[in-house]
């Protein structure tokens, strides 16, 4: 699978007027079609890797898969390419042991609800039912350990380096040792890859770790860690309010704009410790 | 709507150590539930404006909807808060004069198929059966004006400054010339909304055009100016080696890492031109 992760493409360059060709290497995209007992349920365009976590990862936090214990087989259909006859590895069946067909509600988006407006209130609301807060989550990070992690990410990252073209998100530990790495076209995918590695090898619940992700947090993105049980959230960019709404709400700890040696820490700064290692703001202070 | 773009948090900044507590400006974030006929097709996480546009832009660009001149209405569906039992603004209605269901195989995802494996050629074919290249489109657009995109993208992104967190797409003319602006948490739903407002405004095709994106070009973003007849895509970041793909085969222009004065011109070089003129590649020379 390796060699599909990046692909090399001619190109034009242009600097300041001068024109030179040459090659370029960029990240591979292709689409990935997600069953479940037979079923599809999804269809992500996605950089190829780690096809088996991101379906795993994808289906928990979907609500598609409630018990990572419920998980039978992950497997590759066997669809072929219409050119070669070859298996594109693009089709991945995850079958359950209990073999429940998928409740039809649940078939297109955990958010899709017929009987009222859907909005931000009514979104916390279904986390809210299906999830338990990590609000007892014992980590405490010093802030001087958040401020390494996205340079650590940076240095780990070696697709993105050559591509430009992907997304990361890393699992790590409180003394900020990088745990799990995954990258993708896709921000959420790579959450997803993150996620599934770590339920494939039987290391959930993720208690008294942080999720680093290289872009923006967004809802989903909370919603994801939090089905994990991952206690604090971090990354280089802004989140949305909806994002920081479900943090709260959760009682995580979210970190935004995370670049050294400044941060924004939006929900949950009693697990932030300063140089003393007490903690910055007090337990409901804020 | 003007006050749902944007949220205000609270904070706590730590700088170098240093602790204070402030309000943050964060991009909003609301589902939003769009309907065909009645029928719901898709759930996405936006930020709140335009979502008529938006509406449009997702159906069209997914094949849901082939014309635009089939479009009868667009409106709201009365869901309301379950708090202040107030309309959401979150579900989004657009009814055709056709009144066509729209058919089963394209409810999920466009490149959903059951007859064979999934994979990028297949896309490809998929996107070409269903829509016409654009090499005839006759733009020619020097490299100095394509230079000067991203400044006056970022200009006029009032949005952006104040959250860091939102993805922006423009329609620009030959001439650099900014037309339309749509930002969005998401980076599809901001294109969606750009080709959805030109729709509104009957102003499609979008021939002679260059559509610039704040991120990364992926196949998605191309298929979507394709069906807008748009014949350039120039993006500050890097583009999919499927994005490639699709533009090079519908004879489009693609144009990553736009950086003044530095670009990469990956596809459709010929309709670039120097400093005199003349096109910095022959047809066919790439």
């Amino acid at each position: 699978m390796g060699e599909r992760v990046t692909a090399r493409r001619p190109v034009v360059r242009i600097d300041d007027g001068r024109v030179s060709r040459t090659r370029d290497t960029l990240a591979a995209e292709e689409p990935m079609e997600m069953r479940v007992d037979g079923e599809a349920v999804s269809v992500t365009m996605r950089t190829p890797g780690d096809d088996f976590a991101l379906a795993l990862g994808f289906c928990a936090s979907e609500g598609l898969v409630a018990d990572p214990r419920d998980v039978a087989q992950i497997r590759y259909c066997a669809g072929t390419d219409p050119e070669t006859g070859e298996n594109t590895f693009n089709v991945v069946d995850l079958s359950t042991h209990s073999g429940r067909a998928v409740p039809p509600e649940l078939r297109r988006h955990v958010f899709t609800t017929s009987s009222c407006g859907i909005c931000g209130t009514a979104s916390l609301e279904v986390v809210r039912k299906r999830l338990e807060p990590v609000v007892d989550d014992p980590l405490q990070i010093p802030a001087e350990t958040l401020t390494t992690l996205p340079g650590t990410l940076r240095e780990a990252q070696a697709v993105f380096e050559r591509t430009g073209g992907l997304h990361a998100a890393a699992l790590f530990t409180a003394e900020g040792e990088l745990l799990t790495l995954r990258e993708d076209v896709g921000r959420h995918n790579a959450v997803d890859k993150v996620i599934g590695t770590i339920a494939l090898e039987g290391r959930l619940p993720a208690s008294g770790h942080v999720l680093m992700v290289s872009g923006r947090i967004a809802f989903e993105i909370v919603q994801k860690a939090l089905w994990a049980r991952i206690p604090a959230i971090a990354a280089v960019s802004a989140p949305t309010s909806l994002a920081v709404d479900l943090a709260a709400d959760a009682g995580m700890t979210l970190v935004g704009f995370l670049r050294d040696p400044r941060m924004n820490v939006y929900t949950g700064a009693e697990r932030v410790l300063d140089h003393d290692g007490a903690p910055l703001v007090q337990p409901a202070a804020i």
